[in-house]
């Protein structure tokens, strides 16, 4: 069982910068990610585009944005657990809440706060017969750890940036890279179709459009998958594979969390601007996935209520202490890792 | 009568990203600031202080994040009363509001949006006889302009971070610097204090320490201080100037916007945390300034209401329009001064 004081689901911005707003508060903080990486749309979505409305930034990759709340939280070392989804809550009787994930793994904490943005994401699946057999077992919708892939036959399907891009990135890992896809045509950034292009005309990716992966054969594992042309005469080929990676897209979905029992409207969950409470007692939400009157969906806004939901957080926590806001440039920042910022101090010196 | 859609008093952080989130929805800003500087608090009391709560800024000083912002807003073109308080506001028939500042200046838009701070920073001054006297007519105390000084007889006053800062800058500018203050002891930041000392020990800073000035005499203008030695002997010296820079640090009062009707609690205003609009409809209070049950006062909370604020005063102005909000990384930002910054776009390309 891990045990924390915050537990966090969602590793986007609002879930991220929530661990540095606890750890000034000396609270500790665990993350839960249906995704393999942190970020949440930042990453997953659009993790090379800019966003121009940070404020302080008059232009930040959203890449980029979460790599500096990621290093900016790295001193108070929040726990992970990625790749998986918070299913069930459960309340103890001593008044703190066990959040289990589709995977088993069980969380402890007296605070939960719901920073799920739109949903967890869920893969866009093809639709095959024996798909489920050879799920975890050569098929994955989402790649946590490349170096699986090493010296392996992969076949990667779809037409977007994430079939472009690890198309591209495997091309270097795995002994055979193929692309499949429906059409001709992708849709992507430019200079990742034109790499692929240029990897594809040195024979380093295996091209076969507009196709469609239309079976998957093996026994204990995926061993083949058979692709047929999409054209008149509806050539079928078997390619033998170790791996098959269907990446079309994920959609982000409430899910479980929809039936634990709080506040919803519109595909949200009400909270109190106060402190940014559901309605039940230490839940919170903060993000994309809450609503109030004059909320608006934007990365800015879950900065601030992460901020004031800690305090909250706080008061439940230890109810007697008095908590007295410090200024970061005051104050400085000491990390868990028993690191410490803060400004150089003024000195008081005499002139001669 | 200087007209724009969204009269903004205080260019602290606050302010500026006001002008930001208006501009994202074609609204013009005008910023009025008692200081000569934009940035409040960031710039005139810590601009070399490192802040670590910003999000997505492990650190950043403060005098950068001002520049940041003011980088941020600068295609939104929005316009300066600098070195002036707002001092009265009069609602007219339009329903428009007109604020006026302690120069007279006057300002007229359909919304205010009080962005103050602490507030409006004003001069500590020191208790000598024909004062006012001299106000803008060899005294000041700040510096707009330190080319005014230029080849001038300068005493300054002060034993802080601005006497030294100034001190240093304008040895190079004034054909003389004095530096007076009450005691031996600078209180600054240590390289500072050193670089007085050099200057002190090259003969570019000549520094009368333990001392005061305790007389002012010209006849249309200053033309020279008295001062007298803090030691038992109490000499005197009288000492030719062109100008006196009395440094004593800059003290916020929320002045005359405490007598503009509007409700008050400890020094801040109140709103409501849907719009952060006040008791007095189409006047907001955003950042410092304002209070509401779970307020602090940080400036990633002011940035956010700021954001909210501007939703709002664009339904007042524009009561028919529907604003549908657009990602900055989708719709991109449009500058009025004709410049647009977007996302590179995805291309759909076929891989030969
Ligand atoms: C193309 C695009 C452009 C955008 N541009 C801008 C912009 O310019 N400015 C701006 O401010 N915003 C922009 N946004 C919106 C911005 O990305 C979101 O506001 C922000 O990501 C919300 O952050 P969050 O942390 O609340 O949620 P998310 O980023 O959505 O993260 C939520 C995370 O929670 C996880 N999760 C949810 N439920 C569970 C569960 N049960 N178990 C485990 N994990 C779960 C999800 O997997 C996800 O990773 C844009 C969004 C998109 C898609
Ligand atoms: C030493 C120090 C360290 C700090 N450290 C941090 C930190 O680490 N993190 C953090 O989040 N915050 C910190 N703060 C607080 C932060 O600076 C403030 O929250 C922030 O500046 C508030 O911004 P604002 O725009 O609301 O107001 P301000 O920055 O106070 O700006 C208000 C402006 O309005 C002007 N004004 C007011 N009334 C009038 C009037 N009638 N006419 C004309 N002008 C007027 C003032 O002159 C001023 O320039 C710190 C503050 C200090 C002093």
């Amino acid at each position: 069982m891990i045990k924390t004081d915050i537990l966090i689901i969602g590793a986007g911005p609002t879930g991220l910068f929530a661990v540095f707003e606890a750890g000034l508060l000396k609270l500790k903080c665990h993350l839960i990610d249906a995704l393999p990486q942190a970020g949440g749309q930042c990453s997953e979505i659009y993790p090379k585009k800019p966003i121009y409305d940070i404020p302080g930034f008059p232009e930040v990759l959203a890449g980029d944005l979460v790599d500096n709340l990621m290093e900016q939280i790295k001193s108070f070392q929040p726990g992970f657990t990625l790749g998986e989804r918070a299913e069930t809550i459960k309340k103890l009787d001593d008044g703190t809440f066990v959040v289990t994930t589709n995977k088993g793994t069980e969380h402890n904490a007296p605070i939960v706060a719901i920073a799920g943005g739109l949903g967890s994401f869920e893969p866009r699946k093809p639709l095959l017969d024996n798909l489920s057999k050879f799920e975890d077992n050569g098929i994955a919708y989402m790649i946590k750890d490349p170096e699986v892939y090493r010296d392996k036959k992969v076949v990667i399907a779809g037409g977007g940036d994430s079939a472009l891009d690890w198309s591209i990135f495997l091309s270097d890992v795995a002994s055979q890279v193929t692309l499949v896809h429906r059409r001709n045509e992708f849709r992507g950034a430019l200079d990742s179709v034109e790499k692929v292009q240029e990897l594809k005309n040195q024979g380093k990716i295996n091209l076969i459009t507009p196709a469609e992966i239309i079976a998957l054969n093996g026994d204990d594992k995926l061993e083949s998958v058979l692709i047929r042309k999409i054209s008149d005469a509806k050539e079928e080929v078997t390619l033998e594979v170790d791996n098959f990676i269907p990446l079309f897209g994920l959609s982000p979905k409430l899910g479980p969390i929809g039936d634990w029992g709080l506040d919803i409207e519109k595909n949200a969950i009400k909270v109190d601007t106060f402190d940014y409470q559901t309605n039940i007692p230490g839940i919170y939400a903060i993000g994309d996935v809450n609503t109030y009157p004059g909320k608006l969906k934007l990365i800015l806004c879950g900065f601030h209520e992460a901020t004031l939901m800690c305090q909250s957080a706080f008061q439940k926590i230890y109810p007697d202490k008095k908590y007295v806001m410090k200024y970061t440039t005051v104050g400085g920042v000491s990390g868990f890792d028993g690191t410490k910022k803060e400004a150089p101090k003024a000195v008081i010196k005499a002139i001669e």
